[in-house]
């Protein structure tokens, strides 16, 4: 942590820009005017556009050493395709948790909710490489053990078929067991570390599951995070389990609050919106991975029409099949625009930013401390070098960051007031070491479809009546 | 030109890669095959990705100038605010093609189609900048001068309302020996410069400007272009004007066939793509574009399985805001998905590589000549780095390329035989140059909304049902 003064730097005011300097002393900003003496280091801003970081609000890091590889095939499928993989090590999980928090980093990200996928047996192990990796360079993380407690195969609507499932290999209480030890061995917000509670959905966990996690939720002060009604296949299960949505059923469990924050919500019924915005919980938007699986297109606008809190994120890196937040901003902005005729309802490049910045930090119940370019808050910054080819010729700099295809334009971050970023490169770990490791570790293959894909599939193409 | 050969290159074969050598003499393939001599240069290819250049199908180089600024409106009002910019003179012409012509080779690239804007009373020395502009960077491309003898009031529907209309300021005559000229003096496919008759749309054009063009076409032997229904407006107002669809009113106009490429088709009805396929005219798909303007998701998949050539591109830069190819691949690929629930009709990476690469080249009536790796083709050939942390951990080369979001992977470029760009740079034309003059040419803002779009807005409400 050290002070610093950034001078000349772009901001957005509420009309349009001024150009201005920012002072930041020990991890938060403390003046917003021109002309200030430099505390501590002078950092040089100008031709650079200055924004609060954003959030990438919903990822599974360890997905990214299958990025690329994964066919063309919906969820349910495709999440069979992705447990075929040979099992990760803590090592791998190490390296990806690195390589997304890098990817998000260069594209605005200062925080990161890592829906993390535990390696059986060893749930302990993957989440302290993470926590390490995270700790290591330096970006705000929230890691979401992904739990259930019913097997994979129950994901999938019965469809009025009698179906044979193995038990889950853990118990219900064994998992909140574990997750309470994984909550006093790594919940520490003042280090940057954030433990949240996330069962994986309702499609694969039972309601004892959900309200022990509402429990520890309430005693430790934890975020609570899970995928919602991702898939129509999702959406056909909830009614066939609970004769109502997984929304109306997440309420009556009264899992849904201000500090919910639901990923995906494509299949979201009116009166479901009208439930998510009542209880203030926030939808965790990834347009690339609902594009990708074919999920469908999330109701965004009537989402935030109704008042609901909508925030952006990339999701796993092989459903999306990168961690670039600026991408998932960007599409998550202009997809909604064919939901409409009405471009009076559309998102707007400042609204996105906000969407991804404030709005990010509320789903995560720090709107307080992060999120927006204000005295007291702490620094979490992004700046983008405007003079950069893709940012050119000079327009609009929201609207080219947002609507452009901006490339090596994060020239600095700071997160909590370090800086992590520094003239594009990260200065906290050794990135050609990782790039070699991920070489290393990995090699090109077309992979083959999967066993448990080929079980599945017939139930599936059942089920969702696509023939033979 | 020069001859070289390539070692150890990746190469897609029909079930996964292989690594060979490709040899290039003078500018086209000759050979490839495992450890060939060294004819000319000898260019590493190891770790690299070598396939044909991909076609950006249509864009307006102009729009550089406002990508990032124009507000989040649909086509009819989107075009009011660019035709509200101050005027374009030759000199940005020129340097916006360079800019287009930049982003373009660095994602993938190698031909583009310029549905060039011209500058009324400067029109050839609008077409002479950007030929010089092409030459110079040595891009393969097709200068599609956009014209149209109807004003732009015109393209929206009246809705039964009377309207007065100002004529358009040149007669379709004047227009048609304007057309004539443009293609004695700078169509010359051997130098990489073509031209191509290209009527905006029948929403702004008299059958007499697409006979005409038709005519010119067949005389010289050059591809059709045009806009083709990107709007509902546009749907509306073919029923208005023909009582017909717009392209039942092509085909009766003689302007479909095999060198013809329609941008957009979004409100294709069923019978529409039959005449499309059975004519064997090109769509040209501009996924963000058709997102950025709510214009509508294209029935791609539908066209496809109708036997319709449907190939990617950018549209131009402010209503995309980018030309980056493997975005518009990636995005045209994806958004698909959501339009069907049968995950075999989608499409995969590898098809998406061909509709960017031979289906282009199909599109432009040279499919002979360039868009696959094969001897006795052109060398129009890009290679990207797989060793880049964004195509990193290696899975499937192509799935990567396709679904992840990659940025600095185009290591070599050839257009042609002549090579473009080398270790991710630019080689032809002074980049560093051009970005400072993008940068001096222009300055931060914030446009505010122009009095032509208000002019137009209530009666674009009152059309389209908005309401006020």
């Amino acid at each position: 942590m050290s002070n610093f003064t950034i001078h000349n730097v772009v901001i957005p005011q509420a009309d349009g820009y001024t150009t201005t300097d920012v002072q930041i002393v020990d991890d938060k900003i403390t003046a917003i005017a021109p002309e200030l003496n430099v505390t501590g280091t002078a950092v040089n801003g100008e031709h650079q556009l200055l924004l609060p970081g954003f959030i990438n609000a919903h990822t599974h890091s360890s997905e990214m050493w299958l990025r690329g590889i994964i066919p063309p095939f919906p969820l349910e499928l495709w999440l069979a395709e992705l447990y075929d993989f040979p099992l990760l090590t803590p090592e791998k999980v190490y390296l990806s948790a690195l390589g997304n928090a890098v990817e998000t980093l260069l594209s605005g990200g200062t925080t990161v909710v890592d829906h993390l996928v535990l390696i059986p047996h060893q749930e302990l192990d993957t989440i302290a490489a993470a926590v390490r990796a995270y700790k290591e360079i330096g970006i705000r993380a929230f890691i979401a053990p992904l739990i259930q407690d019913l097997p994979l195969s129950m994901g999938i609507p019965a469809g009025g078929k009698v179906q044979n499932h193995e038990p889950f290999f853990r118990s219900t209480a064994e998992i909140l067991e574990f997750m309470e030890t994984v909550i006093k061995q790594f919940h520490n917000p003042e280090s940057g570390i954030h433990i949240a509670v996330a069962p994986t959905g309702t499609q694969l966990c039972t309601d004892a599951l959900f309200t022990g996690c509402m429990e520890l939720s309430d005693k430790y002060d934890l975020c609570r995070h899970s995928h919602l009604l991702e898939t129509k296949a999702q959406e056909k299960l909830a009614q066939e389990k609970y004769g109502c949505s997984a929304v109306e059923h997440l309420q009556n469990l009264g899992y849904l609050s201000d500090r919910t924050s639901l990923a995906h919500c494509v299949w979201l019924s009116d009166q479901d919106i009208t439930i998510l915005g009542q209880t203030q919980s926030t939808i965790v938007h990834n347009p690339l991975s609902n594009l990708r699986l074919g999920s469908g297109i999330a109701p965004i606008l009537k989402s935030r029409q109704a008042g609901v809190n909508v925030v952006f994120a990339c999701d796993g890196a092989s459903s999306n099949d990168s961690q670039d937040l600026l991408e998932a901003i960007k599409i998550g902005s202009i997809l909604h625009n064919v939901t409409d005729f009405d471009y009076r309802q559309w998102i707007t490049p400042r609204q996105a930013v906000e969407m991804a910045s404030l709005g990010g930090a509320k789903g995560l119940n720090m709107a307080d401390k992060v999120g927006s370019l204000e005295v007291g808050k702490q620094a979490d910054l992004v700046m983008y070098n405007l003079n950069h080819l893709s940012l050119l010729p000079r327009t609009d700099p929201i609207g080219l960051l947002v609507l452009g295809r901006p490339s090596n334009v994060v020239s600095n971050v700071w997160v909590n007031g370090r800086q992590i970023v520094a003239d594009g490169e990260i200065t906290t770990i050794d990135v050609d070491g990782l790039q070699k490791e991920l070489f290393n570790q990995s090699q090109w293959s077309v992979k083959q479809q999967s066993q448990i894909t080929k079980d599945m599939e017939a139930h599936y193409r059942f089920v969702m009546g696509l023939g033979d």
